[in-house]
């Protein structure tokens, strides 16, 4: 193109938002959302769920193995990050004091490219400790260090509460862990390629993605499903809300996904979870009914709408039943996500190209400036 | 696609690195490389770096007005971004103290999407007063006040050295500013869109467009350029080297270009800028006696390759000429950039869409987990 005054001369094809573009290669994660089925690898979530452990997970997406008595402890923050978090407001979101302290954590390992298991490890294994640390500094609390004969998700927990979880509560985090650890080329993950592909290193890659996923069309605002159960009270309420809020046109919050038109493959697991807990939770017994009564009305009400339960709802209750704020969701969904992000980074930097994507110019013809 | 067994199934086009896929619109930058012609609106970058200042040019870039009278001057880092800055250790990549200085901005800002030109001229302003107070910290000096009497550019300087430029010091790293404050879809710049796709802040989009610049594919190695011009030595030795460079097949750093073709126009502003001024720096003055036999070679020796001078081959000798030692290169480049990634983060914002690609599955074949 020579003429900028023509813009119309550019042809290329352009799709908004690069919907159904392909834009890279996975071996990581296969969503197909027609038959409600998500695969890391090759294995569906749900076997997952039941076998494994985060730390088997993440180990799967980083090697591509299956070992599923795999461990990983989460590590002590450095000193210097441990430093940088005091200084934050204790107002701060702890999205921002998360991805404060990933970048902190690269400028002192100064990890070098490419990506590796063992940089994913570390990071992965670092996180959940920053994020529980500010999430004490911000009530006037001393951080705990971590325990290292607790695995990564009862670890999180420890540092945060100053108390080891019982098993159950532990294994309902670590089923959301591992349903949070991958999912395709969202933009969070694609942030992280994109970051990768330049040869940078995995915590720019890993700190650009928690930055993305803060977006709420991203992260989601899952505090509104806690609204909403919390505004049903009582399982027995459950049938008379829900019609209720449909009859006033109230949107019902964690039904319905814009790819899984089957029911979301990561919310069955989750319920199963939920299910084998001798001693549910309040708000996982609430969620179950509100769940059973929502979708034998929506089925009513839309026969013809793909209207089944997303991930985001068994999300909520089951971080409000492990003891966790609404406000620290969005963090500990990122680190849930690490998993994937840095596997998405070593695969990016295994076989790398620098993703630089055109751009349509649409501005002002070429002009000489006032008085030029 | 129903069988992830058979990706080959999946036949939509895929574009490696997205090249040559039209991802966004933009009114802001138009790069013709076929005629070596950069504008920003409409305006030759050549025009602007005659005309304006690099606080006119980012003004013009966040809210289309050209305001040739526009000051910016330098902000005071925040008692906490300080405190995060003076933790990180004496040996970190001052890429990496500056991710994290906006990272940690972000944290105690808290700028509401969409993003603003205020929010905009905050951050700009801000990035050069931490990236300073790094510079002097990690050589044990204290960190100086800015001053609002100076622009933007003269303010950096004056920041890291504790006293104030001349005017011709000035003058050749605010042309360094302008030429470096936008360039299209460039990797960074499209993470900066991406994260602002999710309905992110200001904040979260320019740490990780500082993250994807640190990659060498992206940022460059402008070191390079600074050893080759000082193993020239003096003006006279410059023909000399430069055949015996060419004849013994060492690569000349700063010429080619994957865009430009022809003369880069960024290389030809700088060039300007470095001819009229009274006292040339020795660095300039080497590089242009460099500059001139190496095209004269290249071009007995290369006759068909559009072998010109590209941005790097002058960004080097001007950083070097106004004091900056080459570590600081990348993240001077980086607040530089500063104007176009946030004026992208405003565009993005304002006519927003989620930008999520899909990604092509070439993984195993669903496969239970041994045992199960």
């Amino acid at each position: 193109m020579t003429d900028p005054a023509a813009p119309a001369a550019d042809t290329r094809p352009y799709s908004p938002g690069l919907e159904g573009v392909v834009a890279g290669e996975t071996s990581l994660s296969h969503i197909d959302g027609a038959a409600g089925r998500l695969l890391y690898r090759g294995y569906p979530i749900g076997e997952l769920v039941r076998a494994g452990s985060y730390a088997a997970v993440a180990e799967l997406l980083w090697s591509g193995e299956w070992r599923p008595d795999a461990t990983l402890p989460c590590l002590p923050v450095p000193g210097t990050v441990m430093a940088a978090l005091r200084a934050l407001p204790t107002t701060a979101r702890p999205m921002d004091a998360l991805r404060t302290a990933v970048s902190a954590w690269g400028a002192v390992t100064d990890p070098s490219f490419p990506p590796t298991p063992d940089q994913a490890r570390a990071l992965t294994a670092f996180s959940p400790s920053a994020l529980a640390a500010f999430a004490r500094i911000r009530r006037g609390l001393e951080p705990v260090a971590p325990d290292p004969d607790l695995d990564l998700v009862a670890g999180y927990l420890y540092q945060i509460n100053g108390e080891r979880p019982d098993a159950a509560t532990a294994r309902a985090l670590d089923a959301y862990f591992i349903v949070g650890a991958e999912h395709g080329f969202n933009a969070s993950t694609f942030t992280a390629r994109v970051i990768t592909s330049t040869r940078s290193d995995i915590a720019s890659a890993v700190a650009g993605a928690i930055g993305a996923m803060k977006g709420p069309l991203h992260g989601g605002a899952p505090s509104e499903v806690v609204e909403q159960i919390h505004e049903v009270g009582t399982p027995e309420r459950a049938e008379v809300w829900v019609r209720e809020a449909l009859a006033s046109g109230t949107r019902l919050m964690g039904f319905g996904h814009r790819v899984y038109r089957a029911y979301d493959p990561r919310a069955a697991a989750l319920r199963e979870v939920a299910e084998s807990m001798e001693h549910r939770p309040e708000w996982l017994e609430l969620a179950i009914a509100v769940e059973d009564v929502a979708l034998r009305v929506l089925g009513e009400k839309y026969p013809d709408r793909p209207l089944k339960t997303n991930v985001e709802f068994y999300a909520a209750p089951v971080l409000m039943g492990v003891g966790l704020t609404p406000d620290l969701f969005p963090a500990t969904f990122a680190l849930a996500r690490h998993a994937g992000w840095t596997a998405h980074a070593i695969e990016q930097g295994a076989a790398n190209r620098l993703i630089r994507p055109d751009v349509r110019y649409v501005g002002a013809a070429e002009r000489s400036l006032p008085g030029a």
